[in-house]
């Protein structure tokens, strides 16, 4: 079977990782990236030697990008008529633009969780729903806490039926490198309900979901409490045990020397991984308590990368590749998920 | 009625608000305030022009003071003897040996949350269990977040019954000023359950109480969420109506322009309060939810001086100066808190 | 003598403080305060008893405002028309469109450094260049960086001559409650020279200067670093003689317990100033080294307050009030400057 | 010739990235690295499969990191005997006590910023004084901020002659991922001058230098600003030709996107390298400025990684491998140092 050709459009902290993914998936083939001027993602391509190619989605920087020697494959059409699939991440708003352009050529595509839910036919998330993603054109992904937050709800539900959530998320108020946001000294609190609880439940609309969102100064690791009622009592020790074969999911505790956000990134950056990436959420055996007849459990979220996964499970699934075991597998296994075992 | 007579021991950040406090009720008089060193509390005392006698827990750095020309008017005995009642804020376990003296010359005490519960008689919470420190000897005041959490929760439970609560702190890691402690670009998950939800459950046992909690690299105002299943269905207008009544509770919004922690701390200031202290919790009125059968809610903590009123109650309670009810709006009154409604 | 009647237009950090400043002058009557919208300082104006009358700058959220009980005494014209002289701190760029109404009424002005030097005759500092604001219509105030820098470099010239200055501003990035910008965990550079430096210039052009900004994510109190070189040697005890006799440099060290910027804020609280603001600089003696033929030092800009003392000065100034060491001495002495020695 | 054999003691921030620079030393085989517990970085050794022999330098722990699975290949004795020369990074203090085994040993070895300088025969620098480590026994290195700022003073005084500098230290207080020390929303003031001013005079006597150390709560970059006096009067331009030609710092602009520190840390991490590190220091070139008849500045210390290509040119020098223009192409060489031009 050949290769499915995928592009990435928007080539920031979310798409340099969507093509470093890709490029480490046997059965896909990474067309390229796009953007539009030389930010340092573009300089720092070009200072590894260009291992993508690099097209341009406008002509106004093109002399820019020229100047500094970068080499340009083509425009965003060049890449789009030559992929099989488009990943969108570009900043909120473009993507729905662009997407003119992908129903033009009759590619798919998959969006960012900075696009409308209206943007896309499937609101998606490689786990909770990955059938209703099947051959579709257009999907978008969850974001990142979401993203993050539902593969826990989903273990849970999966295995012991889950009626009711009630999160709190303790939200990274900007990226490492972020200078255009930021939060100096003060948390801030977002009305509620939050996005995410809404957000879980357009994905699993049998849940009822709450929850409020407070943003601190910190650039590295989102953390979600979650209360949740099981359809019958979860014990810690049988959300442990569910929790704890999921291959996007990391046991982690304090006595190990997990204190907090801060130490999950130091230790993807000490496992040699690119950018100091980790793919997969951390769960803190320490924080499960049983709350009456519910479960209440804190879980961390590593904003950068941790939606690429369900991402290729989307291409997957848009592409009508495999069926949904086999494809989040294979997904793990190109990514290195779950190996830590 | 003679007034009853104060002494505060140890003026660091809750000694000063406990002094403060002190000063402004009628019915009491600060005989004065102890520490051990020409601290910076120290020092501004002494700026202000002495408004409070200075009293000498040891003699080691009685040089270092007199040679700053702080008058010093006796030791820690000096000002127990003249007192009817103690108010210890020292460091974490000097208030256990402190008590050694007070129970020699017979004085009450009130102890901080930094002490053990040991050190005293009741564990003490003006609201919650106000009749148990009638005429005891010994008190321990709840913590920051406990005293404010215990507010909130405790209107609830009065006016509807409280079954359990599920809450998640988001702690400010050190106060303003302090460089003996501190946390960068990171957050710090304490081992589950977290102190604050056992000691709700000592002061209120007939509610179950789990949480979990985050440190937060910020300074002033913890942050606490609130997941609660009352007796009978609590929809958010009940929880308003019951919230609004309270006199330690200010209900804010963000449509007002409180977006966080900060906001509170910024607005204390600019209403010219000393020190710009809040008392009064703050409770985002848009951040309650309904989850399913409970309700869902978070409030703000000014951890400087949140203890304070309920400090004051608890010398009404041991003094056996006036029934709860009575106590409570004595206090109020003096701080001027609930005159903002 | 009649009191001069001013009026604040722009009720936010840098107005509440000015109309605080203004009303401690027993020569001056603060007509009252204006600004545009219900905004936290207007409802803490409000919460204190409207100790100062408010006036509204534009109708478009008067309903709002009255819809809070928020008496409002009339309009910007009305308040214009019954000063004698306005301090302008609307945001950037707005005190320039003000000037337009100043000028039709015959009002002075001061204006603070958020707008261009050219809306204004003179570019002032008490210290530095008093004279050459005195009977002028429009004056612009040095910004706090500079205010305080000056202050310092001033002190030093007058006394021994200042040819030369390189500067590193370690700068605060967001005021206390500051929810509209801010910087997390990373330092930001501008590009050299800093604006600091040139306006140094403009109101010391003898004096040759350069400087790095850099912003850091904190709140209270910029840092600087000051390398001059004077006429002749000076050594750190002849700094030391000159900058303990100015009323408005605060020497401190870290043996006292003054260990940082955060030191300074706590104090200022402490000692019960309004707000918790602290109109001097202060001065690390421990800090002060000989570099060569030069001299180094580092002080503390309590960014929210500094400028109160040399806006006032320029009342003075531009109402022709007093000469220079009369108007310094009297804004000193209502604003209690100097008496902490 | 054969390689010459390196042991890593103390495997946590620096000794990780000694250990992975040595391997990168295609004339240096690195034996192993030694630790004394289960640490993260020994987690995340044993998950990467053991690339480094792990040796244990206390039994203390051994039971615990064999029930991790993770395979032990003997005692620090085991590695020193095995070695040339170790690169010793224990925390402060225990690398002068380790230093009596490598005496009894006969062993060389290199020791990190945190020991006193009488560990060691000579303070070294592979750039300002590599001829004085040539065939010694035991070298200190400077620490990150030393060994970062004298690359460039180097850098100009090889080239121009520098007499003085002034330095100002904008300090990051803590590494990613640190929970033993922070500072939050505080900037603190050490005595000046600060000890990296004494320790650039004890390598480069002929230098007058002096400065102001100040922390801030950020993780990722300290930034200097210098101010440099020169033989002769150095212009801009003459220092960025001087700095240009440096292949261990990097010139930067904002223009390109480097904001700050925090852009460098993204920067290096997008380059794919190990850990996210960069060697190199930065220097803005939108920084330089000409002070009269100085020259100022500002660079960016990687603080992580910063002190591993002159810890390896001390390995060059201590064993007498090559004369120091060799030996530091050599480094230069097998990091990749200076490539990016």
């Amino acid at each position: 079977m050949s290769k499915v050709k995928v592009g990435v459009v928007g080539y920031g902290v979310i798409g340099q990782r969507l093509a470093d993914g890709v490029a480490r998936q046997e059965d896909m083939e990474l067309v390229g990236v796009c953007d539009v001027a030389p930010t340092l993602a573009v300089r720092a391509l070009k200072e590894k030697g260009m291992p993508y190619k690099l097209f341009l989605a406008s002509e106004d920087r093109r002399k820019d990008i020229e100047a500094l020697n970068i080499p340009v494959s083509g425009t965003l059409l060049d890449m789009a008529n030559e992929a099989d699939i488009l990943l969108d991440s570009s900043p909120g708003g473009i993507g729905a633009k662009n997407k003119e352009l992908y129903v033009k050529l009759g590619k798919k595509a998959i969006f960012q969780g900075g696009e409308k839910n209206s943007v896309a036919d499937v609101f998606f998330h490689g786990y909770a729903n990955f059938d209703e993603g099947i051959n579709k054109d257009y999907l978008k992904l969850t974001s990142c806490n979401t993203t993050g937050l539902i593969r826990s709800v989903d273990c849970l539900d999966k295995k012991y039926g889950i009626e009711k959530v009630a999160i709190t998320i303790i939200r990274r108020v900007a990226d490492p490198g972020d200078y255009h946001r930021g939060l100096t000294n003060a948390l801030q609190i977002d009305k509620a309900p939050s996005h995410q609880a809404l957000d879980l439940m357009t994905i699993m609309p049998h849940i009822d979901a709450t929850g409020i969102l407070i943003h601190t100064p910190i650039t590295h690791g989102h953390i979600i409490t979650v209360v949740a009622k099981g359809k019958q009592k979860i014990t810690k020790e049988m959300a442990l045990e569910a929790f704890s074969k999921h291959d996007r999911i990391r046991i982690v505790s304090i006595d190990e020397g997990f204190l907090g956000n801060a130490s999950l990134f130091r230790y993807a950056r000490d496992l040699g991984n690119p950018r100091g990436d980790m793919y997969e959420i951390a769960l803190w055996q320490d924080s499960i308590v049983e709350s009456g007849d519910e479960i209440m459990y804190a879980i961390n979220i590593p904003q950068e990368a941790v939606t690429i996964p369900e991402t290729i499970d989307g291409i997957r699934a848009a592409m009508g590749m495999q069926p949904q075991k086999e494809a989040i597998a294979l997904t793990n296994k190109y990514l290195g998920l779950g190996k830590w075992k």
